[in-house]
């Protein structure tokens, strides 16, 4: 089952723009982990005790659906779920909007592995899982 | 018939990589467009002539997955193709190693379509697709 | 006369971090960029107006000196005023500190040139000098 | 006395641009970094090597003067040498030009401590200096 869903919001500048006066597509993935740091600092777990506990969680894979682009001092809208949690992976789900016009900007996930210092494949802590289901 | 392959290669900085001395995922992002740009040049017909006829190739769709972590000071080697041209669009694939080890680091492809100034669907120049077909 | 003081927040996500596990030196360009922005906006002129007149602000000269480290997850807390405000030139000063620790991690400022759409320097709108001042 | 000059050159993509299509102002402290990287592995001293010996150089301060600006598809040419050796810092300048047109895009400098892994000031190598002097 799903988890609920959290939104981050995040204001477009310059530096995201490129010359077509459109948000850069690669900058998306920026934007998109800002806010799946703070799906898990919502959940009461975030991403810095995970490393504590010496638990990484690198990408590996990541996809992007564009809709419509975001423009130089857009609000964009990110709603962020966790779609799926396996055995040593969790796949997060994103879709965002352009805030004041509520357009659909992009939608896509980002699968994640749980690695141990060493870089191999691991379990989420227990209280993990419990915060995050 | 996918195109043949270009080959481009991008040396790691400290500003590519994040604090697990890896290159930051969404990076790759970045590394991809300048490898279609050197592609597009290599087929005779750079990006910069077709938007100056007008047409644009905004991203709608990336997707990349991760095998191995590039690291600071690696050669990254991009070998990229047009795995398929249709009416008004195009994808273009991507797979990248360690130039010295060869080890394979990530694969992908994104989707452009051709799209006219006033952003609607267009058929690309029949010039273009002589020259990367 | 210095203007008031705005502060603008900045979370620090992986993507900002390098292999130093600190802030790249570079990001903070961007972050200043967002400050400005959020002080034009506090004064009741956007950068977005500004543009909508024909007038834009390059940036002439940029310059931080760096006193300690920002890491991931810190928020840095960045406070800005317009330090100088000449014929066709405005001088912004940036000074940020850690928010929890107050520890000061930079200081600098940018200089930007008015200039119109054709990229000659130009006087500023009153309606912009009156909201500044 | 200054060190002898390096070139290094970089293309421009649309990563880099923003709306007013032009290379971002934050972008180039990224081309100085490899333009850096170069020098050094120039002068037979590459930075991964300084890390090896446990040596680091965070950059405390940067400084850039922008005088005209790079668009998508240009040929940044950074000329860098080694412009000051102290005790325990160092001063690196750079001159940019495009190109073909051998326009004047910028110029400035970084400075650098040598520190430990400890984050304490520290002497450079002998063998550091020999490369370099």
């Amino acid at each position: 089952m799903p988890s609920r869903t959290f939104t981050h919001t995040v204001r477009v500048i310059y530096a995201y723009t490129d010359q077509m006066s459109v948000v850069y597509y690669g900058r998306y993935f920026e934007f998109i982990e800002a806010a799946r740091n703070e799906l898990l600092r919502e959940c009461g777990f975030t991403y810095k005790e995970l490393e504590s506990l010496g638990i990484m969680l690198p990408v590996v894979s990541a996809h992007l659906d564009y809709f419509a682009p975001a423009r130089y001092d857009d609000e964009i809208e990110i709603h962020t779920h966790i779609e799926k949690l396996e055995n040593v992976r969790v796949t997060i789900a994103y879709t965002a909007f352009e805030k004041s016009s509520r357009q659909k900007l992009f939608s896509g996930y980002t699968i994640h592995a749980f690695v141990n210092t060493n870089g191999k494949p691991t379990r989420p802590p227990k209280a993990f899982l419990e915060k995050v289901q």
